[in-house]
């Protein structure tokens, strides 16, 4: 037996009381809005397959997933121990590893186990699929301030339709999330994939839209010099770059969509029919006829965002100041194929809180194209974090017992008995203290697990049936029978 | 990108919507019973250190653990990659691992890591603490019915004090939670460690108590004359099989406390005082002086049961034909010193729901002895089937929309988005449904999710501002304006 001091996993943590139920609070907000909009909850195992995994992250992720060990293999017989051998020396050499050394690993999304759900019950499914999914992921990552490698996930999905109606939704559920933990100076940055592929156009980007994205990615910390110098020294002339500050001088407003179109379109010129699509810029598992199509249909996204604006102002939305068009959102997942989300808390000094988009091939990559669906999800480390800087926890936050009893002999025990259970009998959580210990020693205990009254029962109160009622957070004391507390703390 | 038809690990299960919904309303109702007697939500990461877990849940639960692969073994340097090559060999030799290859394991239970995190965060916890903790646990068992891979354990336990108050409190949480969930004919079968040590002396067992207790478990199974058989087999008396057989006919009934008292200790005679303690028997972590101290402070457990039936009565505890003194009661877990349950629901053909007892040195495992605490455990799994079994599942386990909102054209979705907004408002779960298609395809969705009403827009009722409200569960339909559909569906 161990007797060496214990200890947890690098970038792992313990949720103690006080910070699971901050965290509860967080995802019952989350969850109330999700299922008010129609979300159903669904839950997938934390381990996967590895063939379902790997791949879909990009080599990053092949790397950064945490692989389980095959069970039994001390039990193979011996050819199968040489078979064993050779597959431990590729694990070895290289960064990828194998089925008969590991098959499984843990999750490291919620987006692809959904994906594979939807496949898997196609036939039962009905769709469009509203899902929410509220689990922990995990990734070895070198772990850092707020960067963990075990953390949740809180995503809502849509699949199965095409409606607009749904980026509508998402922008409500957002504003009605925040609004509920009470934040209210917050940015949801919206965007549109194909807005970014006609800006590519208009500036007639001679590399890839990765150095373009990569440079206007700075332009908060290196400024519009900064990301000019960069794009010359990648290629780009000084024509493209004072046009792609022209175009960028009606970013933040939402309501410049038409402006920004004819500028777009003035840019591009007659060159839209022509549109040259880069294959290997294509999103995951779209073939070329199918972006074609999407992007004619919708040339560079206008289409999509009036829209949008349409179901949110006949939605009632109020809010249209939270939101700004962001032409510079990227957005780093491949997936994505259309509007796209960032939010941004204001004035606090926190990446984004919450994100997502859509994408139109998502379960393409287990073989059932065409299911187009749009999503969002929650950082909920990070909204923590926010609440606590901006002291946005309410005290209900605390999951926590509302009175202690304490006494002192044999007798205030016995006597203690059957007013705890006539406590807990009106739904107030109780205690007794356990054991008979001085009265400062159970006040202590009260104090710090912060519970609000502490009942005193001594020989006086035995006495006369009055017994003190301790307010621990005024000092307050009152002498009242028992009925009287189960009126005063009824819940 | 692997187009393979994906799958799931053995298993493991996916939970769609309506598992969820009914598993919630499981773990709910055994939280708000819990919080309510003084509980407070812990919550661990998936993954412990492998030093943590290894060596205490036996040479089984080493081997059935789900290990971590280590990360980036491909980088190592030459040198050190050599060393992965010895270390691999002995992987493949012998049933245990070798931190070079993995150092981190899922977790096996919720006991070892609540021990650990006492351990480890011993000074800041105030004691007694009372923690309950609902999360996934992994064993790599072979799968069958009912068992599984992943599956939750719903744990509460209270370390720091030797309070039977405890014990008794543990009685009305089952008792609190069953009745909750509408289980009514259940039995709650306790006995305590020294009970089973006084049985052991009383007979006088000359082999060891694991063939004593083998043979006796099989008792349903058996009958008393297949027990018989094993026992004399295994080299017992036929006096002492007598023996035994007399003192088993006092099981069942909590009431005789004293009784079996009497019998036992005249059945072992003159020898207490000359107990012999076998230390390969002692539990886990405890050492000889202790456990002799703790037998003769408390002679096989009468003390400590009386002392539970006091709390019980004094707590108002009314169904005492719940409860049972089980004397042949063991449960494998060697960590247990002091009383045992274990929750079997009668007429129904599913072991054991729920189960605990006190344990007087947990944490010694880590080098921080003499803190006694009692536990109990839920197994979700089984519990969900019974409800099913039983058919005691509430409507209102199910999340669902209440409402779906129906339209035909632009104009009848225009006009329903001001109306799904305001029954939003109202917090009635509502849906517009996405796309423009035949209604009868509105009604499947409806359907076929569960959702109680359709609120159905046409060119008449935009006429009249009267919406047909459809009851789908009755077939019922109303022409209501929307006031009247909030005043009716409010909640």
């Amino acid at each position: 037996m161990s007797k060496e001091k214990p200890s947890l996993p690098t970038g792992t943590r313990d949720f103690s009381p006080e910070t699971v139920g901050k965290r509860n609070y967080i995802f019952n907000t989350i969850k109330r809005t999700f299922e008010k909009f129609g979300f159903q909850p669904l839950e997938t195992p934390a381990m996967e397959n590895l063939s379902v995994l790997t791949g879909k992250y990009g080599e990053e992720g092949d790397q950064l997933m945490f692989k389980i060990l095959n069970n039994g293999l001390h039990e193979k017989k011996e050819p199968e121990k040489e078979k064993l051998q050779e597959n431990w020396n590729k694990i070895l050499q290289q960064p990828f590893s194998t089925p008969a050394i590991t098959e499984r690993a843990l999750r490291y999304d919620l987006t692809v186990p959904f994906a594979r759900f939807v496949v898997m019950n196609r036939n039962e499914i009905t769709f469009p699929f509203k899902r929410y999914q509220i689990q922990p992921v995990w990734r070895a990552d070198r772990p850092q301030k707020g960067r963990y490698r075990e953390f949740y996930q809180c995503d809502a999905d849509v699949v199965g339709t095409k409606s607009l109606l749904c980026e509508a939704e998402i922008v409500l559920m957002i504003d009605e999330v925040l609004t509920n933990l009470g934040i209210t100076d917050f940015t949801i940055k919206i965007n549109h994939r194909n807005i970014l592929g006609g800006l590519y156009q208009a500036l007639r980007a001679q590399g890839t839209e990765t150095d373009l994205f990569a440079a206007i990615d700075k332009l908060d910390k290196i400024g519009r010099e900064g990301v000019s110098k960069e794009l010359l020294e990648k290629g780009f002339t000084i024509e493209m770059v004072e046009r792609l500050f022209d175009i960028l001088s009606l970013n933040g407003t939402f309501d410049k969509i038409d402006e920004l179109k004819i500028k777009v379109d003035e840019a591009i010129g007659e060159i839209r029919e022509d549109v040259e699509l880069d294959e290997n810029r294509l999103p995951i598992g779209e073939d070329r006829p199918n972006i074609l199509k999407r992007v004619f249909r919708n040339p560079y996204g206008y289409d999509d965002l009036k829209r949008l604006k349409f179901y949110l102002e006949n939605l009632g939305f109020k809010n249209f100041r939270r939101i700004a068009l962001d032409i510079t959102l990227a957005r780093g997942l491949s997936y994505y194929t259309g509007c796209i989300f960032e939010v941004k808390v204001n004035n606090v000094k926190i990446g984004s809180i919450s994100g997502g988009g859509r994408y139109d091939n998502l379960t393409g990559m287990f073989g059932l194209p065409n299911v187009s669906g749009v999503g969002i999800s929650f950082g909920v480390d990070r909204i923590y974090d926010v609440l606590e800087e901006l002291k946005l926890f309410p005290e209900s936050a605390q999951t926590s017992t509302q009175v202690l009893i304490t006494h002192f002999d044999n007798q205030s025990e016995k006597y203690a008995l059957p007013i705890l259970q006539q406590l807990r009998a009106a739904n107030i959580a109780t205690e007794l203290y356990p054991d008979q210990v001085k009265l400062g020693k159970q006040m202590t205990y009260a104090d710090q697990k912060n519970i609000p009254y502490v009942l005193l029962i001594g020989s006086e109160e035995i006495t006369t049936g009055k017994l003190k009622l301790k307010n621990m957070r005024t000092g307050e004391q009152e002498n009242l029978r028992v009925d009287e507390i189960l009126k005063k703390l009824a819940v």
